[in-house]
């Protein structure tokens, strides 16, 4: 899979057409209202689509169906045959129940948008599912925060056959700010979706030691992440963490623990099964795993932050 | 010092005046023209100040006397009495070396700008020494790459007394983009600088790690490396050294393995002497050992990214 790979394709929104008007009515099914999936229906609803819903807890969906949604009483019953359908789920357990044969079998040549952070093999397993109906998948999980996808400005990296890729544009014009292809092996965005993830958490903890070093010395972490965010650093990433480390604010969780944590394992196994040593990925997990230990599940991902300053006789 | 550490100031070049006339004519000494320090010299005197040069190794300041520099026989003899001079030199050891009683002495109570990557520790006794004369000292180290220097591109991170620092604003002025100011204390400056590489390096290793943990599961590193860093990582460091790692360009080094080296043994003491652990920290100096150990001494410091591809059994 090489030769495809070196051809990452992007487009932005800037300059794109208008949504066309054959999407306007098309029924999509939507599975998954969690803090990201629920902005995303949000604007799918605002992008002209009609969704039919279903979420394990239904109270979720009330905004959705007050703006004309329709609920499902089973994630296969929110599937139209040769329709699509969009999954964003808590992890791999969850979507590869989701879209079990039935659903698939009910989905028929129809397709399948799969936003959940999963693992590359999950993908995999899914698609060739699907294939056996006639189906056809695309792994497209997204980059941003619940905030970022009220905005519609999600990034969104995908993979899987072209035409399907291709189908799904109008899905991704209506939520996101950009796509970034990542060809057609169907778990390569899973693989880009981790490790972003584990990027992040990597900067978080580091940004944290820092910090320690520097406040165990006599400067202020407001200060030194103010310099080095506005300066050589100034990107979202470093910005919107180490602001929550400056103020030690990581609740309410815009991305919390369990699932941070979730992922870190996803990452561990992904690199592990490859022989990829990853010797800060363990460290990482190690502090999650800490915060679980002392029930501060609630916590958003950026509170590993906490146990570095803990370890360093602080209190942040 | 925890309550003027709250007021960072900073100040931008956009908006600033024009080097004052006053400064046109003043001479300048200056002592060590290494990969930073030569554009820095270059820039003060487009700046319009006059230099007096001091190097270990003379032929370096060939093209500086070419431009109307004057040579010094050493570096007190670069110094005048009641005086500026700036320093960058290679380490702790060497700027005590420069900065002798003798050199404190012969600036009396003149000013030390000190833009080496030190010890918090060594600023603060380069100013009781400098003291002593009734000498003054500011910590001025600066963040930018000999191309940044070049282009009057460096961010500067001062402390010391206020005075002092005002007086050394035009000398920021003709050289670097920003100031930001962490207080009195001598060695605030160094503890930001000294943060700011270690964040640097540990944002190297994380791109490494993800990147060789993304090709054992067939996403080449640009691939993914262009999207993050175009997207949710895009600030310099990220950009330039994700480049680099993306080319496995790390020749010729801007900055060289035994200089990043020495930050982090630097930033070892800081945080060890504070007790303030540094996991990440402690796997960087590792990977840099491994280079020395391997005669890799002339590569970049990005270069550490070539030791997680050969933990993973890949050759970049």
């Amino acid at each position: 899979m090489s030769g495809e790979l070196c051809q990452t394709k992007h487009y932005t929104s800037q300059g794109k057409t208008k949504v066309d008007t054959g999407a306007m009515s098309e029924i999509l099914g939507f599975i998954g209202l969690g803090k990201l999936g629920l902005p995303i229906a949000e604007n799918l609803i605002s992008g002209g689509f009609q969704l039919r819903i279903y979420n394990r807890t239904a109270e979720k969906a009330a905004g959705l169906v007050a703006r004309g949604a329709v609920t499902a009483n089973s994630a296969k019953d929110a599937v139209v045959a040769g329709g699509t359908v969009i999954t964003i789920v808590s992890d791999d357990k969850a979507v590869l129940e989701v879209a079990d044969e039935a659903f698939c079998e009910a989905l028929g040549d129809g397709l399948h948008i799969s936003m959940s952070t999963v693992s590359p093999v999950t993908s995999k397993t899914l698609s060739e599912r699907h294939a056996r109906f006639g189906g056809r998948f695309v792994a497209a999980p997204v980059f941003g925060r619940p905030e970022a996808a009220a905005a519609k400005k999600l990034w969104i990296c995908t993979s899987g056959a072209a035409a399907a890729k291709n189908d799904a544009k109008p899905v991704f014009d209506a939520i996101g700010q950009g796509v970034f292809d990542f060809g057609e092996e169907a778990g390569a965005a899973n693989v880009v979706k981790l490790a972003g993830n584990f990027l992040l958490t990597a900067a978080v903890e580091a940004m944290a030691e820092a910090s320690a070093m520097a406040e165990k010395n006599g400067v202020a972490r407001a200060e030194l992440l103010n310099f080095l965010t506005s300066t050589i650093f100034n990107c979202p990433i470093y910005v919107n963490y180490g602001k929550a480390i400056v103020n030690a604010q990581f609740e309410p969780a815009g991305f919390a623990i369990p699932l941070i944590l979730k992922d870190m394992h996803l990452v561990q196994k992904t690199s592990s099964d490859a022989h990829a040593p990853m010797p800060i990925l363990n460290l990482l997990i190690d502090r999650y795993l800490t915060m679980m230990a002392k029930g501060l599940e609630r916590y958003d991902a950026a509170g590993l932050a906490l146990g570095v300053a803990e370890d360093a006789g602080l209190k942040w």
